[in-house]
């Protein structure tokens, strides 16, 4: 079966995100990559989910590692009779789906593809976990296939030479851009804000672009403005939890002061991704403020003294008036506009 | 003698800045505080030298290390001849002041006034030791009555019951500031922007302000926007290493963006300090670059992928349409009329 992630770096290949082997899924720790390439090994699928809660994968790992989950599933329950197999199957696609609740439904589309997979194989009398397997690869490929047209649209609009600033971990989109900017023969540097608290620009952004020959510096997330004025930044880009039909992005935080700083500067930043129905306005997003603590410590070594608080919003909200595009699979849109991306059909996206 | 680092936050008391005491000098490690409160100690007054060199105390603590070394000096050199004596005063006042160069000029006000006590007190048959230790706290003494004037302007400019944001760890205006509010009887709630890449905010300013009672809240540099936008933010306010007569104000990186942030959020940014006459415009600024590796890496521990390079500017420029008042001694000037500064004539500043 041929595989949409080849020619990728080391981060992105299926079976180095989560993959199915003799009775059990390993899943790359991005806690600590790279500092240490380290992998968590689950014997049961409960394991995986519980993996994906405690975020051992994030971004869009999870695709990958609910889809291994459902083939561990399948060999977990191999010895069980026919009824019993497809209800232990049913209860792992709802259980790994739901590992972390608010991106359900778009792991359940995986799920429920590998659960289908593996009846078909078991009425068929062939190995359902191979199915399963193949499920997931396919899915994996679907999801890429599209994603490639983001990417294509995205490279388009980097100049030649030029350089760019992103900050997070846009993981599908940075494999994609990449891709495309070589069959378009393109070269450009890459500046990756670091992305406190977790450092995901710095650990797993730069490390792709670096590894596929791509310039690629890091800088702290203090030095943006420093960057925009006197490195040549020539577009801001991010991708984007949710594209609200208003125009209104929510992002990892810190997207937000990426966009007022490259309008200062007069660089256009453009956003990645599908827009969402579901939110029609900015008020439909709900920003996760998660355990404070976390920006008061590195590596669990707490750094602040006594008494400090500390805020920890995971998203911000960065309005149309500061984006330039919504690169879509589509084309790009003003996100003022966005509801055209509707007008060739409904669009399915995990 | 009475000390103007009264009722101040433990980090800003002079005995633990760097004290002399018993043949030694003792100097906090502010490199690994609050997370470890160590001192690292110095037998003769090279090895003070070097811990300023290796920056085991930045900010204003050197003014405060210099001065105990020369005590040292006096004490190592107890045993020698009067010529020999003088000989090596003055080459401690060379070393001391010169441990980093750009600020050598400033060093040497407080090594000079030390080396002229220490002779005094040797003509006169007393203890040149005890007169060093007393030259170097009325050394400080001076500098913080003149800083307090800046810290009572400041605290003017806050609004009862507000908030301000701040970063990095401007060490006198903390302490004056704060001084400040409590004597006009203003409360008001600190945001530190921790300040990579050695989180100077969240280490040493947010514990300060905590110590002495302020409600304060730390955040990730990529969160200032956020905090601007939804925290209520009155004042944006740093201190300045340069403050050009052109009004270009040269700071820790990170002070520009956030003066850029200010100004999209109509939020007033007032820089603290002392025009510099002898950087005419914002060309006589050098910015110092600094290792890279500082920034791949955080505690000895690198987080990034090989191949990956780093940028490290230690300060940035924040142009004069950003700033909405230079706040001195002599009061709160724009800063386009910096020479004004001076029509009470010159000031030496230390």
């Amino acid at each position: 079966m041929r595989r949409m992630d080849e020619n990728m770096p080391f981060l992105l290949r299926y079976e180095n995100v989560a993959w199915y082997e003799n009775g059990a899924v390993r899943i790359l720790d991005r806690r600590v990559y790279p500092a240490e390439v380290r992998f968590v090994e689950c014997g049961s699928y409960h394991e995986v989910a519980q993996a994906i809660a405690d975020m051992v994968t994030q971004s869009a790992g999870p695709y990958t590692a609910v889809g291994m989950g459902m083939a561990l599933a399948a060999h977990e329950c191999r010895e069980k009779g026919r009824a019993e197999q497809s209800a232990f199957l049913k209860r792992a696609s709802y259980d790994l789906s739901h590992a972390r609740p608010t991106a359900a439904n778009r792991y359940g589309t995986v799920t429920e593809d590998c659960r289908r997979a593996a009846e078909t194989a078991m009425e068929a009398g062939s190995d359902p976990v191979r199915s399963v397997v193949e499920a997931t690869v396919e899915s994996l490929n679907r999801r890429y296939s599209a994603m490639q047209l983001v990417g294509d649209h995205l490279a388009e609009l980097i100049p030649d030479g030029g350089a760019i600033l992103t900050q997070c971990f846009g993981e599908t989109i940075i494999g994609t851009v990449m891709r495309a900017a070589r069959k378009l023969g393109k070269e450009f540097r890459v500046f990756c804000a670091e992305t406190r608290p977790y450092l995901q620009g710095a650990r797993l952004t730069a490390g792709c672009f670096a590894e596929m020959g791509f310039d690629t510096t890091v800088l702290t997330d203090n030095m943006a403005a420093y960057a925009m004025e006197r490195e040549g930044i020539d577009l801001v880009t991010s991708a984007a939890d949710t594209i609200a039909m208003d125009g209104h992005i929510a992002n990892k935080i810190g997207t937000f002061q990426l966009a007022i700083l490259a309008k200062y500067f007069e660089i256009p930043y453009f956003v990645t991704g599908i827009p969402d129905r579901d939110k029609q306005t900015k008020d439909d997003i709900v920003i996760e403020l998660r355990d404070p603590a976390q920006v008061l410590s590195f590596r669990g070594i707490t750094h602040a003294a006594a008494g400090v608080k500390a805020i920890y919003p995971s998203f911000d909200v960065t309005p149309p008036h500061l984006i330039s595009g919504v690169v879509t699979d589509r084309g790009t849109f003003t996100p003022y506009t966005l509801e055209h991306y509707f007008d060739a059909g409904e669009k399915k996206f995990y």
